[in-house]
């Protein structure tokens, strides 16, 4: 059933969808398919046509022919007039046998799953390989704005050193609201969800979930290593606190849960250990302090943004809506467009790559910055036994400001780049000082030159 | 000598590459090529092999081994073991002989050739078309900012509204440096001559004919359309004075020069005509204010950003680095390794799409806003005059401002959108008025919603 065993170019026919999958962004790529059949068939070379939906309620009214509804998803992926798959469903078992089953028989699958890849790429992308079947999914990544492709085919002869992006729009907009408004976390979240940006179970934004799944995919990408969820450090933005946020704008910065993928070796202006250092790759999700003129800071409310910095292309934003039925709907339809071309002419998208197979740094080992607040004794030397403290565990300090007098005295500590481990040993360290009242806040400060 | 006609398979070969021209950018493109055989390898799955390299003089030293050097281009290009050519010499007679040969052998071509491009691309086209051989130009419009790819492939299922760019840094350089430090034109181009932004012979940047080759290219792709530099209107920043930057920040705007490739059915905010309208495309270059909140505002010195507007992605930015040696050629070697993995794998990049061939719309039928600074008599009733010129011509005013008295009367009027031929007239009529003694002032205003 694959075109591209049978002749060069392709198959001449019209190329068969299957949907799998009828929510947000499967209601508009539907909707799509079916009104501009013209557009599309100019774009492709040949007509591209709907062959099914699978949905799991065949009897709710979604003003689509009850012909094409199904909830039989394993027989529309099967059928010998369904050329390509689109997976909206969502999940990992039952998209991943689906998936699995259109690959293996040779049809081209395009999908928004970023759980799932961030978990089975690698076996998605054997299958693929195997019946030169094609695998897309420019709209698991920040919606509609185009990030995967730039990776795989528009850098793929530069060398990317590191992808910092805001990729969950649910947590952008609470953070956004708190720093703009001055809400404390429960109330911002309380009206994403009002608002629609937050699900009712907002667990999988608000923790990280979703943007590690990401970041796994992108570092993948741009470091031609296998990088799986389980390989990203996670911290999610509930303990965000408005003192938090009111620290940030103290330091003309604000707070924005960032998706970090880099090389490591060694630590930002120490010399390299004696060896020279091995590279590895930083995959980690939490939120961090950026300064206000950092690119990634004006990013607000539900927006994505992603910069790749590269060794030749330099520094390159991509900025635009992460999520929401249309436009991530745009990035399938591109996907749709480009794998049944493929299928028409005979081509072939490129396959995973991983040849580089760069060791995963465990967090311990990046190096990162810290912005310590602490409340102190008000007593003469606090702040030498502080600095004391940074120095035995070889964390230089880059400011340090004392704030207040008697039981408000407070330390902001901003530290150079250090090891995460010996940044956080130093912060247990503090807080089992005599003189030191409580850690009040321990926020990651990026963006930042140095 | 093409592989796609023998297997679907592709050639099971090194991959040759003869590079044509070494510029900023070829001596980039050679020196990655030479550097980095291994990553190359491993991105396009066979060797890519330097085959040679075509210069006007072989005895200049390039830390080229002499053996690969050649005056000979078009024998260069003939030869049996080149599969792929880029061309990097600039101009337009040479480079499109080159390229025809080549294409017509069956060779794929990379190549950053602008000017070539919004005059030829049909041309080119074709002659790949036909030996089903790859045309990939990435680095024509914003250096290494992946922007044709994007519109190429990832809004292929998309429609585009709106294309907005920064995509000339000299000139951007020029009219950022007139915005931050209040010097005047001829200071500005100076200080960019003297820094490299700006070419001995800046024509070509300052009289926006390079922005007019990148905005008919932009406007082929996200049209669908084919359009030349002949259909570009143009206008250069060589006539903005250090008072248009006084006025734009009064305000609270900049002047930017901006390539706008964009659908017209009729005025924004009025009434359609009544047949409907017929969608025309408008495509044009010229210094125009923009309020300083737009996303493009910001984009200073000698960097690249492209706005797009698409129906289902909403609005996405790319930023980057729009010109120099390195960034263009990692848009040079993106494309190059794609080229030679579908020369291995037996894939095609998607060719020329022009099925919707929309018309046109000159300059005059396109809407705009103007924003006109008149010297006027200061007596009572001119205003009341001025504002019944507009009327006549039927431009609807948005703001007038008065300023001064005597000598030194001002009337400063921003119009709502309005046909560029009746905002021109008023224009004209404005300046034979009596009352009026001078337009000193005539600026497009864009970006605003209105």
């Amino acid at each position: 059933m694959t075109a591209t065993t049978k002749s060069p170019w392709g198959i001449d026919r019209p190329i068969g969808v299957a949907v799998l999958g009828m929510g947000n962004v499967g209601t508009e790529v539907v909707r799509i398919l079916r009104e501009q059949p013209q557009d599309l068939q100019a774009r492709v070379g040949a007509p591209v046509v709907l062959r099914g939906v699978a949905v799991r309620n065949v009897d709710i009214d979604r003003g689509v022919p009850a012909e094409l509804l199904t909830t039989d998803a394993e027989a529309l992926v099967a059928r010998d007039d369904v050329d390509l798959v689109v997976e909206l469903i969502g999940g990992i078992d039952l998209p991943r046998q689906l998936i699995l089953a259109a690959l293996n028989a040779g049809k081209s699958v395009v999908t928004a799953n970023k759980a799932l890849l961030a978990e089975y790429t690698g076996e998605l992308a054997a299958a693929a390989e195997n019946t030169r079947a094609d695998l897309y999914f420019e709209a698991a990544v920040a919606g509609a704005i185009p990030v995967v492709r730039p990776l795989i085919q528009s850098l793929a002869g530069d060398r990317v050193d590191r992808v910092v992006g805001i990729v969950n729009g649910t947590t952008n907009y609470i953070l956004s609201a708190m720093d703009e408004t001055g809400a404390d976390y429960a109330a911002a979240l309380a009206e994403a969800t009002r608002l629609g940006y937050a699900e009712a179970d907002p667990t999988a934004d608000v923790q990280g979930f979703d943007a590690a799944s990401k970041a796994a995919i992108l570092a993948s990408l741009a470091f031609h290593t296998r990088v799986t969820a389980a390989d990203v450090y996670r911290e999610g933005i509930s303990r965000i606190t408005e003192e938090d946020l009111e620290t940030a704008s103290a330091l003309d910065c604000t707070v924005k849960l960032l998706a970090i993928c880099e090389r490591v070796v060694g630590i930002p202006g120490e010399p390299l250990p004696e060896d020279g250092g091995k590279e590895r790759v930083s995959v980690r999700v939490y939120p961090a302090l950026i300064p206000r003129k950092h690119p990634l800071a004006s990013v607000t409310g539900a927006f994505n943004a992603v910069v790749v910095e590269a060794q030749n292309a330099g520094r390159l934003m991509f900025y635009g809506q992460g999520a929401g039925g249309a436009p991530t709907a745009s990035a399938v339809l591109g996907d749709l467009v480009m794998a049944a071309r493929n299928k028409f002419y005979g081509g072939r998208a490129p396959g995973e790559s991983v040849y580089a197979e760069l060791p995963i740094a465990p967090i311990g080992d990046t190096p990162t910055r810290y912005h310590v607040n602490l409340q102190v004794e008000d007593r003469p030397g606090v702040l030498a036994k502080v600095a004391g403290e940074f120095a035995k565990h070889e964390v230089s300090i880059s400011t340090v400001r004392q704030e207040g007098h008697g039981e408000g005295a407070r330390l902001v500590v901003v530290t150079h780049h250090a090891l995460e481990s010996a940044l956080a040993e130093t912060v247990t360290a503090l807080a089992n000082m005599e003189s030191v009242t409580s850690v009040t806040s321990v926020l990651r400060l990026e963006g930042t030159e140095e």
